[in-house]
């Protein structure tokens, strides 16, 4: 009998982005004889669905983030890689990271996601900028912010200040949750807080490309987003084409559109790894992937969440936080089997495919109203008040980590409760791109007195 | 009888500065029938004394900062305007905006504090960052958990790794407070979150120049405070000049000093602001004011806090929480019997002066000591676990705010009980100044495989 210290060697599993899908994927992996290497440019797994929270003041970033290390200390299997992954050797089974070193594997799993897509229009991206981040979501946060706090100061200055307009590009369920937020702020926290202007005057406007705003709902529930929205004060423009993003202003076409703060909410691209792969990608980079998530030929690479193209019952499973999951479940049970099957099998024998199991889609759309697609358990289309309660409780349920669980869920109750919040900090710069780009700039410096009157009450 | 709203014309009050001083005048005059404007570049008030629980990952910064407009929203004779001031003109009352305009004001109320002195090289604050505000302990936060995550990365693609040395610049209670916090870090958090490198093998190094650490304590307390640091592994030299500070090490003398991360709490300055009153300040910048906290010649001006050079009892009011928040009450509370005098009195005939009830002093030594002077109810030195409960139950009391309270309290609570965190954010650039510069560069990139060998456990 052969002492088990002298068995075979472990299989060596590359997890490449620690996100839904790398997560999943190492908390099944973590119980299998394998040695995993889990590289993420991040020391933190964040829960994207609720970040949109954090860019609108309400929850703190380390309310829906918490250290990868923490997440894996029960893995004794699991190391964690603070790098990045730069490009492949796929015939050596390599990964290049960004340090200059190489990491060897038997298996790799790919879930870097996907980043922002200015179409092109890089440089709008410091002028408008998106929210896939924890940096992300606190530069919005400054930005909304700030802007009431020097339409207040433009105010008591000289009397007047721009239009408070708050525009976001792009009709998704992103765009549409930070618009309500937005218009909650604006009408419910802030209007107590300002004494010169008047923050409920701050106009929302959502410009969508497409002929509906949150495309992949049903019908019914587009038009109740649009009604909810509407009661928010939150405007929606579809079919408005975005030719152009100035400090400012945005331009529609020949019109322009003022705006103290533009979000971009619009377009997503793939990782770069995917098309470094060097198998088929769609027009979004998003990898091309077969039942077992692998790119064709190669059953050792599986590719998970938003950069895995997957098609299922002729529609594609879309880039959420749900399909992320399962696939990264998948991956990890599909390379366990792979592993039990013995060296040189392909699998084949185990043939069992990913299937996305869909639960449902749920928007938010301010404090009080969502849109919610239910499949499972049963099917229905809920709007207002029973989809944002849904929202809630799926939302506190998934997140991972009892503790943040417990701090988002009293963060919630007393916000709700109370209208307070501690998290509605300024931190950075002070300035805001295109501030006062409304107005003619006459080059004189105003010396006149601050309008010292008794503040309006 | 004339009508009420024709009565006289009031008091425009200006306070600069929303730190200890500023809100505790501001909370005083709130009750007054004058008219308040509180200027802050920044939106938020900042709970200090815990800044340092925000830099090694205990508190989120919304935990301990509160947007001023909140403090503030129950006084409807306050305004809040968020800019600078840059200037005065004693003569005609007015203050200089960085925006260009002139504010007006009776009264003046100077609060703004100081800043880290860098004693003219300032080329250092890059590599050495201090702790004032909220981005400086994001910032301190990311430096510290980044060379964790270096030296993790390193040890596994290189088999070494650099000494984990941090190095604080001063033994104030700052120093003090940063040196064991890291010292739990390191040898509590860390050592559980990583396999190959032993985070408890980092050294941390205080550098004094003066001949004691917590020079303002009595010297039991200072030896105590010596003692209980030697407990927790950090390493204290009194009389160490630092003489330069480069990306990677620090020389005192001719002794160059390895540091993965230095930080600063040596000196502070005044804000600029207390020169440009054109009254006579100390070597610090302070202003030198008389026992009704006015500079000399100006009953008008009132300078409160850090700012103030205020003598008592042959001894200066120091530069801490205490004596700021008391100086803006009694401002608060001077300016109200000066208004009350009415037109024309200089308010000397309610001649009550500024005097500092010091009811002692404290600062903690990692998650289980403290050294406290108590001078009120009981004339007291303390130190260990007695003195850092005494620390946690007096600022959970003072920290402004019911909800900040018990969120810090249920903060502190699940970290003491369970050592877990979700505080532990790396946020912004992935770079440390100075990694490596312990060795020798040879330009040369490794390439060879990642050591994929069993971690230990």
């Amino acid at each position: 009998m052969v002492a088990a210290a002298a068995g075979p060697v472990r299989k060596r599993v590359v997890i490449l982005g620690g996100g839904f899908g790398g997560i999943n994927a190492v908390t099944g992996l973590g119980k299998l004889p394998v040695d995993v290497t889990l590289v993420d440019r991040r020391n933190h797994y964040l829960f994207q669905p609720l970040l949109y929270q954090v860019a609108l003041a309400v929850l703190s970033p380390a309310d829906i983030a918490q250290p990868i290390r923490a997440l894996v200390r029960n893995h004794p299997n699991v190391d964690v890689l603070m790098d990045e992954a730069v490009g492949f050797d796929v015939a050596q089974r390599r990964v290049h990271l960004k340090t200059g070193v190489e990491l060897e594997y038997d298996y790799l799993i790919v879930a870097t996601g996907s980043t922002h897509s200015y179409f092109g229009k890089d440089e709008w991206a410091k002028l408008a900028p998106g929210l896939k981040t924890i940096e992300d979501a606190t530069e919005i946060r400054r930005r909304v912010l700030l802007a009431f706090e020097l339409a207040e100061r433009q105010m008591m200055e000289t009397g007047t200040h721009p239009a408070l307009n708050f525009v976001i590009i792009g009709g998704g369920p992103t765009g549409v949750e930070l618009a309500g937020a937005i218009s909650d702020i604006a009408r419910l926290y802030m209007s107590r807080d300002f004494r010169h202007i008047d923050p409920s005057m701050a106009k929302v406007l959502i410009l969508e490309g497409g002929p509906n705003i949150l495309a992949a709902y049903p019908v019914d529930l587009q038009q109740k987003a649009i009604e909810q929205l509407a009661e928010l004060g939150v405007m929606v423009r579809t079919g408005a084409h975005v030719s152009d993003v100035q400090p400012g202003y945005v331009m529609v076409g020949e019109e322009r559109i003022d705006a103290v703060v533009t979000l971009w909410a619009a377009g997503v691209q793939a990782s770069p790894l995917g098309k470094m792969l060097g198998t088929e990608t769609d027009k979004r980079g998003a990898v091309i992937v077969d039942g077992h998530l692998n790119p064709p030929g190669h059953p050792e690479i599986f590719i998970c969440g938003d950069l895995a193209h997957v098609e299922q019952d002729g529609k594609q499973v879309p880039g959420v936080a749900q399909p992320a999951m399962q696939m990264g479940t998948y991956a990890a049970k599909r390379i366990g089997r792979l592993v039990a099957a013995g060296a040189g099998s392909d699998g084949s024998g185990k043939n069992e495919q990913f299937r996305y199991f869909d639960k449902g889609d749920m928007a938010t759309i301010g404090r009080k109203a969502a849109v919610a697609k239910i499949e499972w358990p049963f099917k229905a289309h809920w709007s207002g008040f029973p989809a944002w309660m849904t929202w809630l409780v799926v939302h506190i349920f998934f997140l991972i980590g009892f503790r943040n669980r417990l701090a988002v869920f009293r963060q919630w109750a007393w916000t709700y409760l109370t209208f307070k919040d501690g998290a509605r900090l300024i931190t950075g710069s002070q300035e805001l791109p295109g501030w006062n780009a409304q107005e003619e700039h006459t080059g004189v410096v105003t010396t006149k007195p601050l309008d010292m009157s008794s503040p309006k009450t």
